[in-house]
């Protein structure tokens, strides 16, 4: 359990920092061009995903985000205790990781975005972004499950253009972006209606992929 | 079957979407640079296809496109009843996964392209695109079957730069480009053309397989 | 040997058309900015190289590079016979490639290219390309066969950024980029030093590769 | 011994060339957009990171950083006579790669760089840059050592990104890079702060490692 909890508070952490300071970087860097800094934030994150699910996933499981541990749960994989144990993990040292990428760039540590990200578009986006992403586990980890880190890595990079959102697909990294008032940041009050739209995705890719393999 | 006609339209739902979603995207944010504009929109294409193969190959095959159907059937690979099935599936759920970006942007559903795409250059761009895309398919097929996500993933890649059409490379897919009047649309009016040198393509790298594999 | 020359037509034919339709696509839509229109270039040569080279290797060994036909004939693989049908295949197959990039693009078919590339600065950045791309076949073909086409690729990927020449590392492809006055040509009058370069480069690899496997 | 000297040789030059040719070909194209260079020049490190690990890890284990080689000796592999050779020759080869990148771009081929980077900020992107690229050698190697090469290259990715010293995570590049004045400089006054939060790093990395796993 130990090992679990320093495995998903390690890649929480890097992984957290990776994409508020990755987006500090690239749009301090842009010149304005937001599709330029687009390519190197979400390249950054997605390479760094690829590392850490394949250096922690024999660890943790490399979950880092809460959806994607509250559907292990659903599937009977793990105790709900220990499912909670690591989505506070997740909080903790993600927002550790946000202070920690503001602390590099010299920016105030305690910030809030007013970023606002909101509407029926932006909540579909992040429907079709978690329902897609957990489709990706779920079947990945049926099939290949050796090609996992590579799939979770190059479907975030899809995500995060052909969604509206940009692909949020995360309630704790949702939060956490509450926190940054830079490049990925997002107001508090529309955090609300992501987490709701993600936890929808989440769901409605475990039942679709539960009824597609009945007696598994 | 089922499970077929399922991960067949799951694939051609989020690949539709992700065509015409970053395509939107991608225009949105690259300040008037196209190539910029091209990187993203190609990026995240690339992305979703390898994702899209390695999960639903196992359940489907991964065609996702009519001119890879007809060749496997050309084959002998299956019924050519299955095969019109698996045709249709692609046909309705990429419409619909096209329909579903217009939603996540906020963009009216029901549009029509009025993109001119037409002309002899374009015209062998999409036999080249095509030829080149079902020799991927037929030659990695039969020698590394395990590299064929990544191998049709990064043909796409070099294709939608290499070709002057920047490689459709799938008749469904033209069609359903036809109904989006944003960064990756074409006017109806071309479709035809289009798919017409597409399928040339598609024989002619069938006929090359058969001539260098006479025995198989 | 029929299917050796196959293949290598196959190879060098896409590839030659590839290097130069990109470059065509990519100069045309990156608005002046000439990285950008670099990166759309190398990612698709580097994409096609390793789709050529995984689906192309059991049927040619997939050179396309008489470069890499010379070394292996130096290593005693195959006959001389063999190898300059391979480069004469090279040759006008690839010659063929960028022409048929040219009408993809409407362009006229006969071109001749003014761009100078010279100057020992560039002929060291062709003897360094060239040599790191003959290292890299031969070390990764001695240490991990299967991990041949994604390192070709990934060598080419940066070379071409970090060589002065943008790394042509290929005789006959370098006599073929003459043949096109667009992004990637090549003044014919500076052909024959890169060639050397290039030819001085594969000879140092090779000198090398057997110094450090006495042996083998 | 020769042999991983050798092998050490090799990878130093070539990889520390890339980082300052890719440098100076990036910034002389990108017409001022920093983050179109930083795609380039990054694209091209991580590249050929991924080559040389490949093809010369099985020859002399892939260092080419001191700090990766002192935490080989901590861990008992090898004897720190054999550990030191290996750093004289990173050292070496290195500054030789940095002025040949010099020779190929026609400039001065002496130079020292005036590029001040310094303050807290990035000396804790130091020391992350560094504790994470430890973390990934030292956990792929325990779980998926055939996953290095990639993991590596993918890790630099993010972190020339999302670190705000953009990661030279090693101190004989760090010190080599002090030696040109262009794109990835910086004054010779600032290399030892960014050496000493480099090996705080790795000695973390190693202590966490090896609090992860007492048995082993």
């Amino acid at each position: 359990m130990q090992a679990i909890l320093v495995g998903e508070a390690l890649g929480s952490f890097l992984l957290f920092a990776c994409v508020v300071g990755s987006g500090v970087m690239a749009q301090a860097l842009a010149g304005g061009n937001v599709a330029v800094a687009l390519i190197g934030n979400v390249g950054a994150i997605a390479a760094l995903l690829y590392v850490l699910i394949t250096m922690l996933g024999p660890v943790s499981g490399a979950h880092f985000n809460p959806a994607v541990t509250m559907i292990t749960r659903l599937r009977g994989e793990g105790s709900w205790a220990s499912g909670l144990a690591m989505m506070a993990v997740q909080l903790v040292a993600g927002v550790a990781g946000v202070w920690c990428a503001h602390a590099m760039f010299d920016l105030p540590i305690l910030q809030f975005s007013d970023h606002a990200r909101t509407g029926p578009g932006q909540w579909l986006g992040e429907f079709i972004a978690t329902f897609g992403l957990l489709l990706t586990v779920l079947l990945t980890g049926r099939h290949r499950p050796d090609a996992m880190p590579g799939c979770v890595a190059l479907y975030i990079t899809a995500a995060c253009w052909f969604t509206s959102s940009t692909s949020f697909a995360n309630p704790t990294l949702t939060f956490a972006r509450s926190l940054t008032d830079t490049f990925d940041g997002i107001a508090m009050a529309d955090v609300p209606a992501f987490i709701l739209a993600q936890l929808a995705g989440a769901l409605c890719a475990h039942w679709l992929d539960r009824a597609m393999h009945p007696a598994a």
